[in-house]
């Protein structure tokens, strides 16, 4: 109880808002409070007229509004380097004319590097504090997410055919779970299973998968029910649809994220609410692959826990979680035929607290509460297309370019000062953004 | 020609930019061009090493793309005092209970000139340069868009019941063409008619409006087929569909833009394209109101002219055409269930030259083109979020947030430099959106 510390307390950092958005269980919006950080943790959120602390920095925001880091709960970071690649085209055409043989030809370990650090680059700078990447060599991935001390889930890739990065599907686990290993017991890297989707991984790599993670309690995230076609071709080869498959296998936990979810029935809903299965809905993903429509407002009536994420940039073609949650928050209502469902709240809830809930982090981020990692971002209100504003919620969701983001703090390490970013390059990244863009469109065919 | 002019003719601007997305009918775009521009009017686009000419003004843009200045065909300029007033309810909640009493309340000559001004401030900062406009007081609209000097429809509004600007429906026509006449010979005014929708006007004023059009060509904005209820009320009343109503007191015809349109069935489409009547897609609102898809591949591939508009921000809730550009092209494809459907350019095209078709002023504007008036915006695409890209109009519609816009001009006049609005006093125009917030605040019902 921050009440019970002895007036005069020196904490590390004070910040001031006019609002302070916390996501915690009461949904409060807090008006002309502050937030106090110590050893990267929220100690207390007081009005600003309350004394009982003193702060090393002070950062007075008078046009802000604080609010829990966005959560991009499902992408593919160093793809951002195929930004646009292959756009307009039919599903086959985009991945085996462009996708599969750019991947073939250019993932490596320099370039899996560099499409992080891009990727974390305009993520901090749209504000993501957090996200949950799937790609080709993890332990790249990890060691450029460590020097730019952003928080990651990283889901390491498993298929049953060779990549750059490993051999067959006993070596993606093999090498997964060294980098599991190596990362136990660090505070901002989480290390979970990727199996890549239920057409590329079989059953006895899945069931390693499902015992492993029932040992553990480690994380899965897997693309599953994404198009109609999917669905049609396992049924028609197997008689079965793909999760009633991964449930026969021991997959449908809480263990599980189940990323895009297009085609679902009321059994399965059903399925995933009683299996405490999560979701990761991918809007605009779907929405450019034309892939289908998740039935957002019915999984959360019928209490999954549904987050949210951008997919990778070759298919949305940004990172930015503002723009992914108004996608939500709008699309939702239209296949719902209904404008009152998923109203502003549960947008924000989806892109902060539920993502963490579904990454298994919600004891230490998703929502600004004493004693979780100061995990925030700070938003200017004052543009001209965010005035006047009635409902500060409301104002986020649907009128709030993630250009307003200004600030954004990771376990109270201020990654984004005023629009700079300090732990990251950034005329570096751009430098090796254009060298890598060079070398791939000398080689992508005409689309 | 431009080539048949001697070498060194002096015009008053040359603008120069790496790219240059024209919008004409071969599609071009330029690599390492400039827009030569005298008199408001494009004089040329040529290659930089040419040098028949010399011009009074250089600008140098490196980093910019420049393209048409995007049209705005349908919105609600001034109620963007009340942007984000009353979300997430249902249709008629929000209507009765929170936005038709605070127009009762509010609407004024001073309140809608601020909130005109509010709005164009908006849009000159997200890349528009015409709107469309349908509202009370379009006399002082007009006041405002001369000031500003944007260039603007303003679709003045007819109702069967008075508003604090008319008494009846004669009184609006009676006021409206007044100030058609006042605008008659104005280069960025023109006037046009804003019969509000088939549930608020009958067929006697609807016949007026049908008369003086085909007497005078000037256009029509009309909302129509915004929503299931509206079709079945009309056919359950009337035995008709509104569509067909409209269609035999004569109102569709070239001069018709048709505003919604989220319900239609194929004899309707036909119609559309067999009448040369213009579609108005504004996506946004659609999802945000829960009113229907508009079939929007559909209405294109038969041929209908569809331009873009994103209605007043008290159900969208912003101005911004680049993201209204790309939800209306992501949507498409989820709504065709085709990838390639409404391909970027299209969607540019939907978001400029169609809707200057709509609007009739296609030979002035939508593209740039020699002889068209120089209504251009220069684009950065040195951000974080907008590299690499490969194709640069997939990269202008999938991932290019407007705050990106550097520069805006209408008839060579430049409206924004770098930011900066030249004809907008943004601080005096931010501070009475304020003061019209707190008077409102204070009136409107919690929601």
């Amino acid at each position: 109880m921050p009440e019970s510390r002895p007036a005069g307390t020196v904490v590390s950092t004070l910040i001031k808002a006019p609002w302070i958005v916390t996501m915690d269980g009461a949904r409060r919006v807090l008006e002309n409070h502050c937030i106090l950080i110590d050893k990267g943790r929220i100690v207390a959120l007081l009005p600003q007229d309350q004394t009982q602390y003193s702060a090393q920095e002070i950062i007075d925001l008078p046009d802000q509004v604080l609010l829990p880091g966005l959560i991009n709960a499902h992408c593919h970071a160093s793809m951002s380097l195929f930004r646009g690649l292959a756009d307009d085209l039919p599903l086959m055409t985009w991945l085996n004319d462009h996708i599969w043989p750019a991947e073939g030809r250019w993932v490596s370990d320099d370039f899996t590097h560099d499409g992080a650090l891009l990727a974390m680059a305009e993520m901090i700078r749209s504000g993501t504090t957090c996200f949950s990447d799937m790609y080709f060599f993890p332990n790249v991935v990890a060691r450029a997410v460590k020097d730019v001390q952003m928080r990651a889930q990283l889901a390491f890739p498993i298929l049953d055919f060779p990549s750059a990065w490993a051999q067959n599907a006993d070596d993606y686990l093999r090498k997964g779970l060294q980098l599991h290993d190596a990362f136990r017991n660090h505070d901002l890297i989480h290390i979970g299973f990727g199996p890549h989707a239920p057409y590329t991984v079989s059953d006895a790599p899945l069931q390693k998968v499902a015992a492993f993670s029932a040992e553990t309690n480690m994380p899965i995230q897997m693309h599953i029910h994404e198009t109609a076609f999917e669905v049609e071709d396992a049924t028609l080869k197997s008689g079965k649809r793909p999760l009633q498959r991964l449930h026969e296998l021991g997959l449908l936990t809480p263990q599980m994220q189940a990323v895009h979810m297009t085609q679902l029935n009321d059994y399965e809903i059903a399925l995933l609410a009683q299996t405490g299965t999560h979701v990761v809905h991918c809007p605009e993903s779907n929405l450019k692959l034309a892939s289908g429509f998740c039935p957002l407002a019915k999984l959360l009536e019928a209490g999954v826990n549904v987050a949210l994420g951008t997919d990778g940039a070759a298919s949305n073609n940004d990172l930015d979680m503002f723009g992914e949650l108004r996608t939500a928050a709008l699309l939702a209502k239209g296949v719902a035929q209904n404008p009152s469902a998923v109203p502003a709240h549960q947008a924000l809830a989806m892109a902060t607290i539920n993502g963490a809930r579904a990454l298994g982090i919600d004891q230490v981020t998703g929502s600004l509460e004493a004693g979780k990692s100061a995990d925030l971002i700070a938003v200017k209100l004052d543009d001209v297309s965010c005035q006047p504003f009635y409902h500060i919620e409301s104002q986020l969701v649907y009128a709030t370019p993630s250009s307003q983001v200004s600030d954004s703090w990771v376990a109270g390490k201020r990654l984004m000062k005023n629009r700079e970013l300090t732990t990251i390059d950034l005329p570096a990244v751009l430098k090796r953004a254009a060298e890598w863009k060079t070398k791939i469109a000398a080689q992508d065919k005409p689309s």
